[in-house]
């Protein structure tokens, strides 16, 4: 890599890659589940949540919003309809102080930010609510060390391969650090380009797959 | 404008100028006041609705998933707790067939867009849910004709010029079409570009403003 280190342009992921997310959406959900407690216990509760999420998936894309309402859909079904209007008040605040959240950012991203940035070509490639993200970048501070921020509804080979075309960037140059297999390396290394995999403690289960590319040098973990 | 013609670049703005929206939001409405009317009379729902979205407008965004939200929190409200799980579900069901809604052109859109975009440099400038718009656009079978789509969190004068920017557009070279007094044509004028608003036969309460700009030869109705 020495010999054309200025060559390298590299994309980070946002969520759980340079701040923390998933956490969030934990520490919500675990109400959530007690909120349902009366009607069903903790493994109905989340499965029939991520079925709820997943069956909406294409309608509301990713974010807050959408889960908050796929967690509402989930409690007036999982209640039989008893679910009180306050309750669904609570939710809907918990939803707000999600998006209202303070961003907590990964330990070392800045120095790794810094002295990378000071080298390559740094961008951001995230999924999700738009403004949601952009709120987040905002409150992280790190903005000055990208060059393009691209927030994009999906992340496969169809969106990075347009992100590198529009910057005019070549596979080969192109390296990917994100904690989802699925979402931030897979299809980077489908393209050509090379994937860092760096594992975060929390995953959510959508985001999980089985295996590890075969692409020798051009995956890390 | 003859001399010049090959060196506009059109920006078009999508809901309620390419194809109708909110005359979708509208009808939704009026099943909400329907379903609140034995709490509340309509304007009383109305008012406190508008409010409500204002209020969360920072947090969610434009578009059809904070709508949702707002109408389920305004349900909560103004129902004093006794909206029932059923009729939060009803919401959540509308609030899918917005999503779901098949895309409506507006009249002559199709030939206007085929005529300029043989001269000229067409982009669609739009604001609000990321999927959503890009699901609409691709629903409109318009995406051919536009060299670029942006789909931004907000249009003011900042989002406008950098979007110029990124695009090397200058800004006496642009002309934005727009349906929105507020989003499409005040900040357009304000950078020095011309804006040619499309007045629609509705529009959301947020978007409506008292004056047009006074830039002649810059403005048309």
């Amino acid at each position: 890599m020495s010999t054309r280190e200025c060559d390298w342009v590299i994309g980070f992921d946002a969520d759980d890659t340079l701040w923390h997310n998933e956490i969030i959406f934990e520490r919500t959900q675990t109400c959530f589940r007690a909120l349902l407690a009366k009607y069903h216990d903790a493994a109905v509760v989340d499965r029939t949540l991520l079925a709820t999420e997943m069956r909406n998936l294409d309608l509301y894309g990713y974010g807050v919003k959408g889960f908050t309402l796929s967690a509402i859909e989930t409690a007036v079904a999982l209640s039989g309809g008893k679910v009180s209007a306050e309750e669904i008040g609570e939710m809907i605040r918990r939803g707000r102080e999600m998006l209202a959240h303070p961003v907590v950012l990964m330990e070392g991203v800045v120095e790794v930010l810094a002295d990378l940035g000071a080298r390559h070509r740094l961008l951001v490639i995230t999924k999700g609510d738009l403004r949601d993200q952009e709120r987040k970048l905002a409150k992280s501070g790190l903005g000055e060390h990208f060059r393009h921020v691209e927030i994009t509804s999906e992340k496969n080979e169809v969106t990075y391969s347009e992100i590198l075309r529009r910057h005019a960037i070549m596979p080969e140059n192109f390296l990917m650090v994100g904690n989802s297999l699925r979402s931030d390396i897979l299809p980077v290394v489908a393209l050509g380009g090379t994937g860092v995999h760096v594992p975060c403690a929390v995953t959510w289960a959508a985001e999980l797959v089985e295996r590890e590319p075969v692409a020798p040098g051009r995956f890390f973990r």
